[in-house]
């Protein structure tokens, strides 16, 4: 098995840093490959703008659409994004590492499925969602939070999970992957649980690193997240009532 | 009435910059004052790291919200930071205008909340939600989709607005602000509508400027979105119980 994480955190001591190195050494135990994209280490810009396209489709209006389309059909996608799209094609399995910041991923994560899912080359309007690129590959969501589990679900102060990581699952799915349950590491900021004192919070962190192997040991277990495909809609994109017919798979 | 439009869009020939032209002018019109921000333009930088903080509170290892408070105490936080605080510090009303991308807003503006919210300085562990800095104020998301009306909803190809918009609403929410339902314009990419001709399709982007014109005008009308706040938490954040007592408000 082939894993591409990508990693998006600004520092290399952190607890994410340590998630990723985690994931790397126990999944390379298990005799996969792994290989990471340091978004930060890298430099990696997320902003889609003007100045990635240098073969312009249309040099007077900047479409960012059609001008990853133009540049798939020449061969002038940027380096950074030719790159990320070799990794992607490898991977049976893509990680997705980052902490949670204002209720989704950092910019530079937000940038990499910006610039990286191009339009025209890994997704089309028929070749999308069940009919994805990725279609057979997995991905999966792993990230912390800076306050504790209980402060998360429908209704609660830190807000339900599953919302906040829907623009971010959806879109993997969009792009045809087989999307896990997320793994959720608490607590991790320092705000910390009020009932818990320095050393039982580390003792905490320290244990998660084992659940995360385990986790990581026994995918084939996961049932995928339930998301709508082509056999749930009708041309016009809507839930199919009962007794109507879907729009055949693209 | 003071308005400060935050302008997420490579293009300046865009919908979307076109929408940002025509709020301004509809909000001034009235006697208003409008700022804009326009982070293309300027060249804002999202990802919130490292090179940032000059004045460092650990020098060695790199966590945003501990530099953030740091630099707001210390006064040496980054000039696109400040000057960012300082407009909405200014404004009755924020307008965040973005195409919709990857089921969110850009990678541009993702880092603006990021870097600009600054931990300390515009919230604190109880200085936030409806004891939020910017209680008092509205926040209002306009937002452009490639798609049209019909493929937006639970259950949907396109899934559902209110879900995708969710972590940007929350965050405003989570810094005070009074959340108006979002305006949105579909179809604005070119994808269209399949039963529409070109002259169609622009006739009808044509009419939505007025369409928000006419939403700018009545927007003390508007009845703000519903979240959750203190007097629905216990101490831990989860909902209250029935009989159960709120923790008092902060």
């Amino acid at each position: 098995m082939q894993t591409h994480i990508v990693h998006a955190h600004p520092e290399p001591q952190s607890y994410n840093a340590a998630l990723t190195r985690t994931a790397a050494q126990a999944l390379r135990a298990r005799g996969g490959t792994v290989t990471v994209t340091d978004l930060y280490r890298d430099g990696f810009d997320p902003v889609e703008a003007p100045r990635h396209y240098h073969d312009r489709a249309d040099p007077d209006r900047f479409a960012a659409l059609a001008e990853q389309r133009h540049a798939w059909t020449t061969g002038t996608l940027p380096g950074a994004v030719r790159a990320e799209i070799a990794n992607l094609e490898h991977a049976d399995l893509v990680i997705l590492q980052f902490p949670l910041w204002w209720h989704g991923p950092p910019a530079i994560l937000k940038g990499w499925m910006d610039r990286v899912f191009v339009s025209g080359g890994l997704y089309t309007s028929r070749m999308r969602y069940d009919a994805g690129y990725f279609r057979g590959r997995r991905a999966l969501v792993s990230l912390s939070t800076g306050a504790p589990a209980e402060a998360f679900g429908p209704g609660c102060r830190g807000g339900d999970l599953g919302t906040m990581l829907w623009p971010v699952h959806y879109s993997m799915h969009y792009m045809g992957f087989s999307v896990l349950p997320p793994f959720t590491s608490h607590g991790v900021q320092g705000h910390g649980y009020s009932y818990e004192d320095a050393q039982a919070a580390e003792d905490r962190l320290t244990r998660n690193f084992a659940t995360w192997r385990r986790r990581l040991t026994a995918l084939d277990g996961d049932i995928p997240l339930d998301f709508p495909g082509w056999s749930d809609w009708t041309a016009e994109g809507r839930p199919i009532a009962k007794g109507e017919d879907a729009l055949a798979a693209p």
